[in-house]
C-alpha cells in the first residue's frame, strides 16, 4: 500500500550519483509525490435538481433506447443474463440494473507499481497524472514533426519517469510507427516496465495483445500477485454514441477477469458524438459509463473500474476538434459530481490543446483544461503531459512545460495551511506597518517550502532576460529536456526479470508475421 | 440601469457602415455584453471555521497592531471622531468598528457609462472585464519594446471599445510618458470620455487630479447627475504591509465625497509585503481592506467601495514577482470568500504573468490567474488583457489574445442550460446508437450558438495550418488586432460636451508647469 499522504522523497532510488543527479533533477521541478490527495474541495457546477434530471435522462437512455455492444456474441449473452433485454446487438436495461452492478465496484483501489513507493491510490481524494496516450506523431526536440518511433516512446517514459509531478507512466505515449503494430505492444510494454518503476498502462488494440499485457505483467510482478492486486491499468473507449465495439470488448473482459482496471470513457467530440448541449452530453455520457463499467462487474464482481469522460467540441465551421474552450470544462465538472454520485474513480481532462505549436495557444487551452480537470476531482488525469495538435502529437517541449505546470496543481492541492505557522501572526506582530517581510524568521523559517518554483518560467527583468538570450519557454523547456535526457539513469531490475520479459517479447514477436495496418 | 441579464447587442451604436463593421468584429470575438451575470456557482476554497480563523486574525491585527495612516492629519481626525485609538500615524480599531461602518457600504452598484447600454453593475452575480492597468512600456505590433505613448494609449481605448468581452475601457492602459507626468491624466481621461463610451476609472496620482477626474465627469454626464450616480471608479492601492499613504488618501476622500467608488487593493507581493504562507497573507488582506474600506464610508456613507485584492508571491532566489503560480490563486479564492462574507463588492485576478514574450508562459500564468480570478466569484476583474512582464508592458498581441480568453469565460459563465432545449432527448433519440448528431434537426436548431468560437485559435490540421505559414498564435493576434485597429470609428459624443472637455484639458494644461517625475 502507498503511503496515504504520498510521501515527498528527497533521493532516487539508485545511490550516490544517480541519486545526487536525481536530487537536481527534482528540486528544480516541484515536489516527488507518488501521487496527490487533494486537500481543497471540489467544485460543485450542478446543484442536486440539476443532477437529478441527467440522471433520470441516462436512465431514459438505458431503459429505452438501450446500448449497443458490437461483434461480441459473448457479451449480449452475458446482459441477457443479467436481465437486460436484447435485440439483436442492442442491449437495452431495466431502471436500476446498471447501478445495481456497480454495487460490487470498489470506491478507490490501488494500482501496484513494481517500485511499491510509486503505487498510486485511484479514487475519492486522491489524483494522479499520466502522459498523454495515443500520438502517432511527435514534435521532437529540433523542432521537426514526424512520425514517433520507439526512441521516441523510451524518452518519453524516460521523461515520465523522471518527472516528479508525473504518478504514471501512462500507455501509448506515442505510436512507435517503426514498429509493426500486431508487435508494437510487447516493445512499448518492456520500455514501461524496464525503464521505469512507476505504474503503466495495457494493450487494448487487440484481446490478444491485453493477454499479453497480462502475461508481462505476471512475469514482472508474480502470478499471485496479479490475480489479487491491480497492476495495469486500460482505457476502453466507448464508441459514442451508445456503443461498445468488438476490439474494446474483447480488451475489457480480458482484463476485468484479470482483476485489473479499466477506464470505460466515452470518447466524445460533442456535435459529433454527442449532442451540442452540455445537459445532453452528460446524459449521454453517464448512461454509456454506466453501460460499460456495470460490464466489467458481469465479467468479475470486484474488478477495478474507473469512470471517464473525454470531453471536446468541435468547431461548426470545419468539423475539427477543439480544445480548452468553455463548454467540454462545463462537461467535465458535471461528469465528476455525477462520478462522485455513482461511488466510481472518475477521469477526464489534462492538459489538452488543438494547438500546432508549443505557442500561447496550446498553454491557454492547456491551462483552462488542467485547472478544470483538478477541481472537478478528477482522480485519473491521463494526458496530462506532452499533448499537441489535439491527441496527434508528443511534443517534448510541451511535456517539459506541462510538468511544470502540474507540479503547480500538486501545490495548490495542498490547500491553505491554518496551523499556526501557517496564520503567521508572529510575522505580522513581528514586520508591523510599513516594513517587509523578506527578512522577518517567520520568512527565513519558511521560505524554502513556502512558494512553488518553476524550472521553466523566467521572472527575471526584462533586461535579464534579453541579455540571456531573450528565449521562449519552450526553448527552456527543451534545454531542460536534454538536461533530463542526459540525467536518466535505469531503476534497478531483478537481472532475471528483466531477461524473462526479455524472452517472452522476443518468442511473440517470432510467433507474428509483421503488420503495419 | 443596465439590463440585468447584461444584454447582447448585434449592432455598434452608429449606422451603417460602422454596424457592419463592428458586427463583424463581433461576430469573430464572440458575444457582446455589457456585463457578466454568473450562472455558476463560486468555488468555495476555505471552510467556515478557517473562514473564522483568519477574520478573527484580521480583528486582531485591527485591534492590536493597527493601520498606519500616513500624511493625512485630517484622516486621523475623522478616525479618533470615529472611536478609534489614534497615535502618531498608527491607528487602532475596536473590534466591530470596521464593519460597523461598513454597513452603509452598498453590496451592489452600477457604474453608469455615457452610452447606457454600457453601464455595469458592479458586485453579486455580477463580473466585468477591464484592461491592463499602469504599465509604462508596450511591446508593439512590431514586437518592438519601448516606452509607451499617448498614441498606444488611445489604441488600446479603441482596441477595449471595440472588444465584446471587454465591459470596461479601464484606467492608465499605459503610462503615455510623452506627456508631461502633471497633465497626462487629462489625456487619458479625454481619451476615455471621446473615444469610448464605456465606464472608466479616475486619476488617482494626486488629489487634484481626482478633483480634474470629477469635473471632467460633471462635463460628460451633468454635475447632478454625478452626485447622485457612479460614473468613475479608481483604484486605491494599500502600501501594504498595513499602511496607507497620503496620496492615495487623497484620492480616496476626493472619490469617496463625491459618491464615486474607490477599489482599496492592499497590493500584495507575500513574502514581501505580507507574510509567505497563504493564510497569514489572507488575514492581512482583510485587516487592510476593512481599515481602507470603512474610511471610504467615514468620508461618506453609503459611497460605493470595491474590497480589492492584488496578490503574487516572489521568487525567493531573485525576489522577483511570479504570477499565475498556486500561492495567489489560493489568496484569491480565500480573499473572495471574505469580501462575500463582508457583503462588498471584490476585485482580483485577471490575466497576470511574468513572461516578456506572449509565448507559452505568458498564457499557462494568465490562464491559472483567469481562472481562479472566475471561479472565485470576483465581481471587477482589472488587468483582465493585455498584461506582460509583470504589469511593466502591455502587449497588443497579448491583449487579443486574453480577449479571446475573456469571451470563453463569458461563455462558461452562462452554465448549464438545463432546459428541454437543453437537455437534448429528442437529439439523442433522433440519432441512436452508432451514428452522428451532426445532421440532426437538434444540430441545426443550435450550432450557431452551441460552442464559443475562438477568432485567434487554430483547430485546423498541420497539412492546413503549415500551408497558411505555421503561425503562432501572437501573429494571428496581432494581425486581428490591426483589423480592429482599421475597423475603428469612434462612438457619437454631442460635439459641446465635446468642446466643452477640450476646453477644460486646455485650460488645466496651461495651468501647470511641465513636470516629468
Amino acid at each position: 500500500m502507498p503511503r496515504t499522504e504520498g510521501g515527498r522523497r528527497g533521493r532516487g532510488t539508485g545511490g550516490g550519483a544517480t541519486a545526487r543527479r536525481a536530487a537536481r533533477v527534482q528540486s528544480a521541478s516541484g515536489t516527488k509525490l507518488s501521487y496527490i490527495r487533494r486537500k481543497v474541495p471540489e467544485y460543485e457546477l450542478l446543484d442536486e435538481a440539476g443532477l437529478a434530471i441527467i440522471e433520470a435522462n441516462a436512465d431514459t437512455i438505458l431503459e429505452e433506447i438501450g446500448i449497443e455492444f458490437r461483434d461480441d456474441a459473448e457479451a449480449l449473452e452475458m446482459w441477457k443474463a443479467a436481465g437486460a433485454e436484447v435485440s439483436g446487438e442492442r442491449v437495452r436495461f431495466p431502471k436500476g440494473l446498471c447501478r445495481e452492478l456497480l454495487k460490487t465496484a470498489p470506491h478507490t483501489f490501488v494500482q501496484h507499481a513494481r517500485n511499491p513507493e510509486n503505487s498510486v491510490e485511484i479514487g475519492g481524494k486522491a489524483t494522479i497524472f499520466a502522459p498523454v496516450y495515443g500520438p502517432p506523431f511527435v514534435r521532437d526536440l529540433d523542432g521537426v514533426r514526424r512520425y514517433a518511433t520507439i526512441e521516441d516512446f523510451r524518452n518519453i517514459v524516460k521523461l515520465a519517469y523522471l518527472a516528479p509531478s508525473l504518478h504514471h507512466s501512462g500507455g501509448t505515449v506515442c505510436e512507435p510507427v517503426d514498429i509493426p503494430v500486431n508487435k508494437r505492444h510487447l516493445d512499448m510494454l518492456l520500455a514501461h516496465m524496464t525503464l521505469s518503476d512507476k505504474p503503466f498502462m495495457g494493450s487494448v488494440t487487440a484481446p490478444e495483445r491485453a493477454r499479453d499485457t497480462v502475461e508481462m505483467c505476471r512475469i514482472l510482478f508474480g502470478e499471485k500477485f496479479v490475480d489479487e492486486n491491480c497492476v495495469v491499468i486500460n482505457l476502453i473507449n466507448a464508441n459514442s454514441p451508445m456503443t461498445f465495439d468488438g476490439t474494446m470488448l474483447g480488451a475489457l473482459k480480458v482484463y476485468a477477469r484479470a482483476n485489473q482496471a479499466c477506464i470505460v470513457t466515452p470518447f466524445i467530440l460533442a456535435g459529433a458524438m454527442s449532442p451540442v448541449t452540455v445537459a445532453g452530453t452528460l446524459a449521454q455520457v453517464l448512461a454509456e459509463a454506466l453501460a460499460g463499467a456495470a460490464f466489467t462487474q458481469l465479467c468479475r464482481p470486484g474488478a477495478p473500474v474507473v469512470f471517464g469522460t473525454f470531453a471536446s467540441s468541435i468547431s461548426m465551421q470545419s468539423g475539427a476538434p477543439t480544445f480548452g474552450t468553455p463548454e467540454p470544462a462545463l462537461v467535465s465538472y458535471g461528469a465528476a459530481q455525477l462520478a462522485r454520485r455513482l461511488g466510481l474513480p472518475f477521469r477526464t481532462g489534462g492538459s489538452l490543446c488543438a494547438s500546432k505549436a508549443p505557442d500561447a495557444q496550446a498553454a491557454y487551452e492547456s491551462a483552462n483544461t488542467l485547472n478544470s480537470t483538478m477541481l472537478a476531482g478528477t482522480n485519473f488525469v491521463l494526458h496530462a503531459a506532452g499533448w499537441l495538435e489535439g491527441g496527434l502529437a508528443v511534443c517534448f517541449e510541451k511535456f517539459m512545460m506541462d510538468c511544470d505546470q502540474l507540479g503547480m496543481m500538486q501545490a495548490f492541492s495542498r490547500g491553505v495551511d491554518l496551523s499556526e505557522n501557517g496564520q503567521a501572526m508572529s510575522a505580522i506582530r513581528e514586520v508591523g506597518p510599513g516594513s517587509h517581510f523578506l527578512g522577518c524568521q517567520h520568512t527565513q523559517d519558511n521560505f524554502q517550502t513556502a512558494f512553488y518554483r518553476s524550472a521553466i518560467a523566467d521572472n527575471n527583468s526584462f533586461e535579464q532576460w534579453s541579455a540571456e538570450g531573450a528565449l521562449r519557454a519552450e526553448n527552456r523547456a527543451g534545454q531542460l529536456c536534454r538536461r533530463w535526457l542526459d540525467s536518466y539513469e535505469a531503476p534497478a531490475l531483478d537481472p532475471a526479470i528483466a531477461e524473462a520479459l526479455t524472452a517472452f517479447v522476443a518468442k511473440r514477436k517470432a510467433a507474428e508475421a509483421d503488420a503495419f495496418a
